[in-house]
């Protein structure tokens, strides 16, 4: 029989991409699996040869450790990129490194179709498929769990970590310790922020140490809500020290107007635009508004928490002299009087015309 | 002597402000002590006594608790009101609370004068006048950190606090234990949003549990950077609830929008325009904002972290059946193909139009 | 033959929505035409009788005239709607409108359909069907510009109106004289604001001078650009009158707030989300953000430009004597000193730290 | 006697400068008279001759139009500058440029001060001094109209242009023929945006038929509402034709954001931050986005008014094919069925559940 052509399928060596391996061939598609490595705890190799033993033509095992932190991480560290005020995003800034590598093996290959597990209510699929579309206009998309016959086949199947979510999230965290059974005494470690993060061996520590549990009830673009519950050690480490280095070294106005593009760029992240025009024009701006925010931070972890101790930098605006409330220098005290007087100016006119009178313009 | 007049001064039983009382009355004035009870640990009777023996006309001490907690506290909480990223505006929501009684007092006892111990380099000076000029906008405003004569004279004295703050952090925290000494074990406590917040009986177990510490590095309204060392247990708490049961009742849509006027609201209360025509504008949205924002969260506090174990509403927005994976209900998953389809129109003309070529319109 | 059931249809008179109820019936439907009249120029009882003899079992024409005015204009001059600079969004704010009335028959008539003769490609076939869902979530909803047994069959057909806007705008206005042609002298007018507008009559002046043609390119909801030639002469009367007694009468800081708020409006009504939770939370806002606006505003206009000529206001803010250049009354202009050199204290230390050294906390 | 010192005045040839000049030497300074050239009508020998014979040490007459067109107005036009819905901030623009070459001149004439003749209720002064601190933190500034020896002095003098404003504004115009004295014919012309504009001999076209002229009420950064009567004619029309190519080759999603930086750029410039690191960031932020802004404009001018009759660009994103009507192309129409229906789960869900029962997660 003729092959419908060729799929690229994001690969994870699970039971669900492996059914819809088996699924393309049997709909007539030569199937290459393609496996990321982003730093997760697998066994590639073992992947590798699940996907051939399922038919895969070929198999592809990137190893994008270093563009995942370079080109995903840092921009996000430096963004403070937080999804309503608590979710730190540690999958929705991977699917646009995985697509982008999978796209970029479906070109090379002559492949006309990409494929993937996501399910047809999630996020994941949408950030998987702009950034496909992003990249490679012309490609087609099969989204199985969006296919009926495919899905009306499979959805007996009792979703086991959807079960587990909702009944014992406790056993659910593989990287963070529970705070509980963490070591009793601190650790310290130091952060070094210079064109990027420097300290990622002292990471470890934050999963050691329990930090970065969320249970949280979240938006999806989608516009449903849904239960999610996160671990994200080393990033929550990281948010903590670049704030903190970030307003010593930043301007108070810049900081303001970057703290809305970071909110933009979160959601940008959250909903799946990381390929977009506005999304490369936010990172634009918020990476100029770096150019100084260097230095180190020193940090303690401790049963989940993480404690700022102190932080130095070339580049501080901090003048303890100017701040001190001993000296006066070339500050004049006097001045915060007319500083005050003028912007009560506009208060003591809305309280006095409280009682109006006409005036004509 | 003729009197100058007769000045109401916020005066808090320490070294500072009873210098400022003497030094009012040698200047000539007749000086009203005020003395705020917002839940601060003080011996107020001591207080008193020290402000009469010091030649105080008057000494009003009032029990401001319940209007802190619903006028000032309250709204604060509904607005997830945090200052760049981190500081609960703990101080900075008592100013306009402590200063709208200070002129209450000053109206009532007919005197044109009100006067403070704020520093002429801090916020509280701008928080504590902006108020004042706001409420009594013909009032006069003695602050005699800024004055000449009184801190060149006073200047020398080394300020304690000041002192301790740049050397031994751990020492300067009053409500909360240091989390390496704090229980083993871990407390659970319930908080319920209805109106206002209940389970105040609770949150003594945050300050217990070391909830709340900070130490950042600030930008205040004056334009210079601070260190700033804060403890704000029961603050911590209420955010972390406040933001897990407005994420389960609200509309996404509406908690950008929400989101957005909580940061203006913050930099508001910070900058000290509590009392302004934008703040009782963005107080109003955000009260609306609250309409359904009620239920109960449970959370489990433990070594200076605040855990999240569940939530309930009568309000919820959860809609389970909506978003399992199992059941499509209503919902079409062939939905979310033209819906990813439309949102990458833009993004595949983006990529498209690299090569331009000259239309016209 | 079984009916299918029951659809309205948004019906207009005119070919498009004249083959569809043909279609419809065809497709097995029984078919209520609605006919809504929100002030266009248009033969009603003409419409009726062709509806009816095209096959319609009912004909609804409603006056929605005065709901129009008062629940969608209105609130969209409070905001100042304009979309993207230019747009004064005419129709987008008449779709809701004409939806709401539609779903309401559909409700009263026990039609499980609706129907309109919107595109596949523009804006209004979503802000009529969110509004349809929003107000009816189970309502179904035949669009036939999007079926292709539809629009296959009546492609063909050249667009008549889209050939004439591409090829000679001038001739497509129908309220607004061409200005080369209006009258050489300038007619003036007043128009108060106080709950809602009124100066209804004069605003025919504003047709008759030509007042409120542009041709702009604009950006689709679904991520297309399209040009668009548009005529709103009341429109553009009402928002440069509203601006102005605006801005006379509103705080300048509240002022700000709501300058946010109503260019997000004005995404949603563009976008066709009147009917969401976060359009009624904007519009509930910009409404208290009107208190006090309220006036008169003299204007002229005159060759397609409108002129302000004055204003008053019982809530006025101006204060001609604190403004004064002659009259210091209150205001200390050294005063200024001091607010100058405090916002300055930030740009100098910018300038002096450009040579940085080491600093430590 | 000893000189106090060297003063670089900005001075304008007219009566207050003059007066300031002159008081100035009185006061024991050696004053330095600048008069900018940015393109205003004036006789600049004249004015020499006149600062020289009142006693300044030295005049520098400097020409600044070229930088004012590319440092001020061209970062101006591509952030579509507009305060408050309305001002073109036209002389807002012109004070950093003049205060920058001032400062210039007095560093290299060795001078301590700068002075001017802002009055001390305006934005003027705070435009001037913001950039005097932000450029030479050092300097020492000399406002006479804040000072009460000056004011008390010269305040009887009645200041015939605010009489002349308050009572007969049409007689006020210098750049603008009134509208109803312009030609009875429009004139057409074409501005082309690369780098820079081109287009500036058609510039005088605008002010021949009237464009440009506003009666407003502002809302000062002091926190006063004055009256402003401004004449913009070139602004104007730039500012639209900017609009036009701008949306016709930005990015939609782009566009939104830059339109908030627009605003924020807009208040920076009227409150006089020009030179601050916000504004620096801000504009180059606004630079970025204007990668792909180019192309050709035409317009008509008539009575006062823009008419935009077509646009040009080999950047442009408007794609005929796709947005046509009788064109599917690769655009499924059948997407916008989903597109929408996921939009409208949120908002179903927000109908439905009006009626709440209590969901526990």
């Amino acid at each position: 029989i003729m092959s419908k052509g060729t799929v690229v399928l994001a690969y994870s060596g699970g039971l669900d991409t492996s059914c819809i391996l088996v699924w393309l061939k049997e709909q007539g598609y030569d199937v290459i699996a393609f496996l990321a490595n982003i730093g997760q705890d697998e066994d590639f190799e073992a992947a590798r040869k699940k996907a051939e033993s399922l038919g895969a033509k070929k198999v592809f095992i990137e190893d994008l450790r270093s563009e995942f932190v370079e080109d995903f991480i840092w921009p996000s560290v430096q963004a403070n990129a937080v999804y309503e005020d608590r979710y730190l995003l540690g999958t929705a800034v991977a699917r646009p490194c995985i697509a982008r590598q999978q796209v970029e093996i479906a070109r090379k290959e002559g492949a006309n179709f990409v494929s993937h597990g996501a399910t047809g209510k999630g996020n994941d699929q949408i950030r998987f498929e702009l950034t496909c579309y992003a990249l490679y206009p012309e490609v087609k998309i099969i989204a199985p769990w969006r296919i009926p016959e495919f899905y009306n086949r499979f959805r007996g199947r009792t979703d086991l970590m959807e079960y587990a979510q909702s009944r014992a999230p406790a056993d659910l965290y593989l990287m963070t310790k529970n705070p509980e059974d963490s070591p009793n005494t601190p650790d310290d470690l130091e952060i070094e922020f210079k064109n990027v993060f420097v300290g990622s061996p002292c990471l470890s520590l934050s999963g050691k140490h329990g930090v970065g549990r969320i249970d949280i009830v979240e938006n999806r673009f989608i516009g449903m809500k849904s239960r999610g519950i996160y671990e994200t050690p080393g990033g929550t480490i990281l948010l903590k020290a670049h704030l903190d280095i970030e307003t010593f070294t930043m301007d108070k106005e810049v900081r303001r107007i970057k703290q809305g593009l970071g909110i933009k760029f979160s959601e940008l992240i959250y909903n799946g635009f990381w390929y977009s025009p506005e999304c490369e024009f936010v990172q634009h701006c918020i990476n100029k508004s770096q150019e100084n925010v260097e230095g180190k931070v020193q940090l303690s972890v401790f049963k989940g928490q993480v404690y700022i101790l102190g932080r130095e930098s070339s580049k501080s605006l901090y003048n303890e002299e100017l701040v001190s409330m001993d000296v006066q220098g070339d500050y004049d005290p006097c001045d915060a009087s007319g500083f005050i007087r003028i912007n009560a100016v506009r208060l003591r006119e809305h309280h006095r015309l409280q009682g109006f009178s006409s005036t004509k313009q």
